[in-house]
């Protein structure tokens, strides 16, 4: 089906392993662009939408969910969510940033869940009518920092292997490469700050703030 | 990715509007199947499984779903289905007799939601490793009779127009006769143990009962 029209708004994504420190650069580009005059819409995926929340908990204590069943209620998630959520902030002009999109479905299933990763993003790009990012923000974290900053909290994805956080660390990197001029890839081991200005530095160019 | 070996068993799906008689008719066939002495498993889609059925209630009850949402709901809903209900049945060579399968997700999102009917059936045929049913019976119904039928009982699907029904029962007319091989049309109107034998004279010449 065709894709949509490019909306007027910046779409910029967070991505990375668990423990990166996504939700902490978000609310600091957040508070950046807010004193900037621009509306920010922050949200997530799974479970950015009421709707999505119950797909969510599908997703993350369901036992024994067949693979695809799993790809196909993240997609679901993705599809409402886009099409209630950021479609319409980017239609107003807002810079909306999102903890997790597509890169994470196809590193989270596509590596780690056997099931190839061009379908998964094929099923993405469908759920979503080819929206992308203006940018993707890649905080890359080594397997062993990653699972530091993890610590007790576990769900059914989070108490995956290393060899699984390794494999998914892999295809984030893969796909950033592919496609280097739509990444911003940071070592999640720097201090805050330090990746906190990295980030600002690359968003200011895309959203025309000095 | 690829299909999956064929099963021992046989796949027989149900289709048609609301209001068909389709539940009465599975219920014929299996007490005739059961008398045969096949191992006999009836499920439905969507919610044949405990996380089918959450699915369910956000497909039915959700307020403004987005289209693609809902179809990716059903799809895996139907995945799941399929990989832990419907395959291992027939593995062990049992007779799976399913109330709605492919053709509703063609018939009721491609003629009814706006989304391109081809794609529907794709993503049904991704969620399934490419499962098709041995046979599907269509209990054609015209729109008076179903409408009669249905009673004051309504869900969101069901409370649609009589022009939605009227183009879901051309969508699946035209499944039908597209495949001809693979269907059994039956007019819905006929009376219930007319159905039923009919029914019956195809499904023996499938399963090998004289």
């Amino acid at each position: 089906m065709s894709s949509v029209d490019p909306e007027p708004g910046v779409f910029i994504a967070f991505e990375g392993g668990d423990g990166a420190g996504k939700t902490t650069q978000i609310e600091r580009l957040h508070g950046w662009l807010s004193q900037q005059g621009r509306e920010v819409v922050v949200t997530r995926e799974p479970g950015g939408t009421p709707v999505g929340q119950q797909i969510r908990q599908l997703v993350l204590h369901g036992d024994d969910l067949a693979p695809r069943a799993e790809a196909l209620l993240f997609a679901a998630d993705r599809a409402h969510h886009v099409a209630t959520v950021v479609r319409p902030a980017l239609a107003r002009g807002a810079v909306v940033l999102q903890d997790r999109y597509l890169d994470s479905s196809v590193a989270y299933q596509g590596a780690g869940r056997d099931l190839d990763a061009d379908e998964v993003q094929r099923l993405s790009l469908w759920a979503t009518q080819d929206l992308r990012p203006d940018l993707t923000v890649l905080l890359d974290v080594s397997p062993e920092t990653g699972r530091a900053r993890r610590g007790d909290v576990h769900d059914r994805l989070e108490s995956e292997s290393d060899d699984f956080h390794d494999r998914v660390r892999r295809h984030f990197l893969s796909l950033a490469e592919a496609e280097a001029h739509r990444y911003l890839v940071v070592d999640a081991a720097l201090p805050v700050d330090e990746i906190a200005a990295i980030v600002q530095e690359r968003v200011a160019e895309i959203v025309g703030v000095a």
